[in-house]
């Protein structure tokens, strides 16, 4: 008896000491996992006082024991219990604000509590997010040269300084020198190039290098854009640290790192993840969030939508996007929490001015001509092409990151890294398009040529009205095209990389500069000839009757269409990105057929992809199950397997359900009335039952392993010299979901995804018959979808 | 036994006629609610045939009998069980495909007919709101005067034909005349204002006579908005003819009517109940829809989209509202469907062109100052006032509505409009502001004074810049007082005719004007105290800081927001109404602070407030249920009442089985194992088994009143003399939900409006212990409100 009590207090041991250390290193969510009183209470066994501590005569019913309720990391939660736990502490709230001021107080506080998370969460994300903005545009300008009145202006800062720059050129003032110039005291000649061209290379090597090491050092998990993560976690997954201040510091410092080092990656992504932690870290002020997992979901929802508040400026379109993309519950209460949070973090963000534009839209356009309807057949051309590039990046992309897991590239992350940074720095820099930062590429793409515009992009020989194409477009053509190919293929090896990266840019400056050869093409096309009978009519010569920039928009939103498969949030996301309310239609029909024609080659998204690679267990909730298979077919036990594992609601001792746990590795255990019966009472988990019995051993008086266990509500008689019975309804759930054996598994699946189950019971004829958890429906799903059922790792 | 049949016969004869004369009535959705061969049958046997017509041998195990999974008016569908059924639906057609080209054929045609269908909703519900578009602003401008060209162009369109006309004032020109004019031939003097006053009364009383009339003799469901019903519908009841070919005929006639009368309604609630009886019709077309209560739902929810969308020409704030206000049950699917749908409808809205300035936007706006931070205290005020305002409004028009209902008052519907309309145009002609329509007043009160405005609004002393307020603008604030007052008072009584009637436009009419005061109060303000501190630094002398026009913005936004507790879909609404993407901060602030108000007297909006006053079975998915009852004191029976009324599975006969039904009038009865020891097999519903019994009574050989009934899967062995059983194991429902007597109440609500439950199976143990339904929740919610548990009057 006594080995088998410190067996399972060894093993009890391990679990704490594997938990702690991970609370440790990440240092932000251990505090809610293991409270107060449970802690202490392990420090002590550790120190050996072995039970021999202060006793104290708990009654499970009515204190419950510190731990239970709690989930163990990379399990799933409970949705329904945990909301109804918050619903529950509402009610004592409520019930208390009866009886005297201060609770009123505390009860006000508490209804209020929600916005002023929201609050706080919109202030830190704007004001995080205005940071790793002027430190990025700073960095990114350190790669070109230095400004000499101080090195901590960057190239526009410096010249806006300086007085001598008129508007037409206020990108050249003498304060801004570039390397050549400071090195070598000219900035004219090939000399003077290959200084600028390895100045370039080496700024990227080091930001790379800087990024890399910090994150493998501090923070494993600052790394990629977080959004796969992110929606499982929002799905009810726990990942501790995922979201903890760890995380937050270093993703701050490595994204800025890692967009600038010129990598072909964006910092959209990444800011929703920044977001997120910041929700994480601010939920720790607020009880009501800090204990509860599904509340804590809400905020979490609502922090999705801020960063991609921030990221682009668009708050309706980081709703939309949390609401489409990213969350799995998302009553209407976190819509409005969501948009509240979203514009105080625009509003944040608008107030630091980061762009110095003092708009909140990120690449404001204006174009005069409206589209004609003959132009959304080139629209569509355009969203074919956004959805074959999705299809084909998340096939490349994934079987790029399977090949890192499973060969020995995996083990060079450093290495990896600084020789694409390399490989980026060396084939970027001679092409200008593609040696400015991705946002410039896209403002300048989407940008409709005007009179003092002297981009080559603008290389017409006349402006004004008919535009036929000169010298100056001819190259940027080339350029662009040659951008094309590289930007393609250079993304497809970055984004997975053991550096925060986004998609979101990379994407859309790919769909940004395919749109904007159709579109110059089609200018052409109609200039050369205005008779044809398609563009007669509305394109009389002399009119301005083809807008690129608006070609390179909606190909911008079909790549990031066919890549992430989101529609509405992409189109609100576009016309507050360029404040086009007029272009609705073109995006839309763009979007739309980018995401069929991706669907077309697979349902996932990429993040969808990244959830599957990583074996994590999702629930898809767009996805139906089509299958024609029964409950009965997918729970366990299965026909072979031993019987299922259940516990009696009296009759069995400490010692037996011990070793029951002991002998097996399931999470939970049904409490039936009889082993002949099979009648359900409720359902037991494996971490509160060892909890409690450990609990109950060291701190009740007479709990031995011959002590009866007693589920039921009243004590059943036992002989007088029988050890005191360890009642246990208290952790018992006494309102276990139950389906029939019979049920559809469309049905099953139905419920699991809208009520956020983990498991549930099945029975025959009102018998207890199995069980069926999460992790069994994706196997399940895996099985049919012909791929491995065991690529999925977690329950 | 032949009396037995014979009852049970002449019961089932009345439902049918009943259902049949119903159908009659509203023509439309008969076709889905009794298919051909049920029909048939029953005709067949009201001929006399009494079962004496073709025998056949069905088995029900095979071939469903028709009538079997549909449902009866005024009844709650099963969301699961309906979802289910078109998963199946959908798998045979997938496995089909595989076996011929037309199959597949069909295959890809099913997955499309979603689209098309939205299309199709999409352009009718947009030509149709360009028609009413059109009437309306044409029937409008006959009160006043009438066009010498041909009386069928309207006050504009007759001064565009005109070329006589300046820009200045394009709404007088010869062509034009007002009835004074015609009749009197003079437009000046006290007779010619008296024969206007006369004539502008005398077409408002025929107008609204002509709708009352059409509404009550053809078609009673075309009154009010709407949307309560629909958003009950939506939540899953049934109302037959609600969404039918009548009644959309008769509404969007008489809206026409009712808006041109003068009346203080809006046409935007009811333009939603238009695209909804569109979708309906429409569904008619697609078996996928027409035989699926859960798929026609999801449709009915893009549906109220579009009506928004063509109601303000703000396709996104469409899909807002419908998902945030109107809808229960919105996958991602008809998001992205509604979105297409909103966006074809109000681009035919567009191509159409009924207010002839080609924009989708209704109230365009252009302002020029930037708004202030000091400014967000009048904004907020504003905000209160919208709060205040909603829940006063909900409070009277309920207080109106319940008299209505209990008093003589509700049977005179027609001289209750008359009176309200006469009332109405008495006090609205001499004020222009509330002679004017609605949009009218609002366009005007949301636009900024111009230099070349001529306005009286715009009477200031001096236009640009600095502008003290002249004379004019003292007249046009009085005016605007007066009619404050004037809607507040006359919308109460008017909303809840039997008129179409919506009340955007009012609540919106309402807030423009207590902002425009409120923001000409800030200006005049401003500019008499130019060195007060607020004011100093943002509002010096000679600049133009405060618009009023965005007060009337922000006001209407308001109390639109007061009355109905739209918050994310509002602010996208407004802006989309009038082109402000920069004025989400001020709108936002307003609509949230107007919610909260508005709540702090009563959680309901005026949509919901209607739904109970109706006594509708809607549970509100908003509302968290607080209450800590269990499910075993919310179920039937309870502890007073008889058992639960159950079937066994065998052993009971054909006459028990119908003795059974006829004695309750429970709407369906659990099925178990046996008495003693009531372990649940499945569920069947009464309208199941009473149509299976009576068909296999006709076509099933030797089924008699002493037939066993068998619900198990192989039939028991019986004496060899015995009747053959009938056996009903395929109209059993063999996965009821069930939860356990211990589950707390704020889950099983939860899983009733997660799910979309009817009813839910209670258990203890493992045994049956009760039933618990929808009506059963909602009654339990009355009480826990303090308010009549039998205000609930459907299931």
């Amino acid at each position: 008896l006594h080995t088998d009590r410190k067996h399972h207090h060894q093993h009890y041991l391990h679990l704490y000491y594997w938990v702690k250390l991970l609370s440790l290193s990440f240092l932000v969510v251990p505090h809610f996992s293991l409270p107060g009183g449970y802690e202490e209470y392990s420090s002590s066994r550790a120190a050996g006082m072995n039970g021999n501590g202060p006793t104290k005569l708990v009654d499970p019913l009515e204190d419950p024991v510190p731990g239970v309720g709690t989930y163990e990391d990379f399990n799933t939660i409970d949705w329904v219990r945990e909301k109804s736990k918050d619903r529950d502490r509402h009610r004592e709230i409520t019930n208390k604000s009866r009886q005297s001021t201060v609770a009123l107080l505390h009860s006000v506080s508490d209804a209020f509590s929600g916005w002023l998370l929201m609050l706080l969460v919109g202030l830190m994300s704007g004001a995080l997010a205005g940071g790793i903005d002027i430190a990025a545009h700073w960095l990114t300008d350190m790669k070109g040269g230095v400004c000499l009145i101080g090195f901590w202006f960057n190239h526009e800062h410096c010249c806006w300084t300086s007085n001598e720059t008129t508007f037409q050129e206020r990108d050249r003032c003498p304060q801004w020198q570039s390397w050549a110039e400071l090195i070598t005291g000219t900035s004219e000649g090939a000399f003077a190039y290959i200084v600028n061209y390895l100045m370039y290379i080496f700024w990227a090597l080091l930001f790379s290098f800087l990024a890399v090491t910090l994150v493998r050092a501090f923070a494993p998990y600052a790394c990629g854009s977080g959004i796969p993560e992110i929606k499982t976690i929002l799905s009810g997954f726990i990942i501790r640290g995922y979201l903890g201040k760890w995380t937050l510091i270093i993703k701050t410092i490595t994204l800025v790192l890692a967009v600038s080092s010129g990598l072909s990656l964006g910092k959209e992504g990444p800011l929703v993840h920044v977001a997120c932690c910041c929700a994480n870290i601010l939920c720790h002020l607020f009880t009501k969030y800090r204990k509860n997992e599904a509340k804590r979901r809400e905020v979490l929802s609502a922090a999705a939508a801020v960063g991609v508040s921030v990221a682009f400026g668009a708050p309706i379109g980081g709703v939309l996007f949390s609401l489409e993309e990213v969350s799995y519950y998302f009553p209407l209460k976190t819509l409005w929490r969501s948009f509240f949070a979203a514009l105080v973090a625009a509003f944040t963000l608008r107030s630091i001015n980061p762009f110095g534009n003092s708009r909140l839209v990120l690449f404001y356009v204006e174009f005069h001509a409206p589209w004609h309807l003959v132009e959304l057949a080139p629209f569509i051309l355009l969203g074919i092409f956004g959805g074959l590039w999705g299809a084909l990046f998340i096939r490349a992309n994934i079987a790029w990151c399977r090949r890192r897991k499973s060969t020995r590239l995996g083990h060079y992350p450093v290495i990896e890294v600084l020789v694409v940074a390399a490989l980026t720095a060396v084939l970027a820099f001679p092409n200008s398009y593609t040696r400015m930062s991705g946002a410039e590429l896209i403002s300048e793409l989407f940008n409709d040529c005007s009179l003092l515009d002297s981009s080559q992009l603008c290389g017409y020989k006349q402006v004004c009205s008919d535009r036929p194409a000169g010298k100056g477009l001819y190259t940027a053509l080339w350029q662009l095209a040659l951008a094309l190919v590289f930007k393609m293929l250079i993304t497809v090896i970055t984004f997975g990389m053991k550096v925060p990266s986004g998609l979101f840019i990379p994407s859309m400056a790919i769909g940004a500069i395919a749109g904007r050869l159709l579109g110059v093409g089609m200018e052409q096309l109609a200039y050369y000839n205005h008779d044809w009978f398609i563009f007669k009519g509305w394109c009389s010569p002399g009119a301005d009757c083809i807008t690129p920039g608006l070609y390179a928009m909606v190909g911008a939103a079909a790549c990031l269409g066919g890549v992430t498969r989101m529609t509405v949030s992409l189109v609100v996301i576009m016309f507050e990105l360029t404040g086009g309310l007029e272009y609705i239609v073109p995006l839309m029909a763009a979007t739309m057929t980018s995401k069929w024609v991706a669907d077309a080659f697979g349902r996932e998204g990429i993040y969808e992809a990244h959830i599957r690679l990583n074996g994590y267990p999702f629930l898809e909730p767009k996805e139906e199950f089509e299958h024609s298979s029964l409950t009965v077919d997918v729970m366990r036990p299965r026909r072979s397997d031993p019987a299922l594992a259940v516990l009696t609601q009296e009759g069995m001792t400490v010692g037996e359900v011990e070793a029951l746990v002991e002998s097996t590795h399931y999470s939970g255990f049904p409490v039936v009335v009889s082993k002949e019966s099979q009648r359900l009472v409720g359902f037991a988990l494996r971490r509160d039952l060892l909890i409690s019995i450990d609990n109950a051993r060291k701190r009740q008086e007479g709990i031995v392993s011959a002590s009866q266990v007693v589920f039921t509500e009243h004590a059943p008689s036992q002989a007088p010299d029988a050890p005191p019975p360890l009642r246990l309804r208290g952790i018992m759930d006494l309102s276990p979901f139950t389906v029939t054996d019979h049920t559809p598994m469309d049905i099953t699946v139905d419920i699991f995804r809208k009520l956020g189950l983990r498991q549930c019971l099945v029975t025959h004829n009102g018998r207890l018959l199995g069980i069926i958890t999460k992790k069994d429906i994706l196997k399940h799903m895996a099985q049919i979808a012909n791929r491995d059922p065991d690529s999925i790792l977690f329950n």
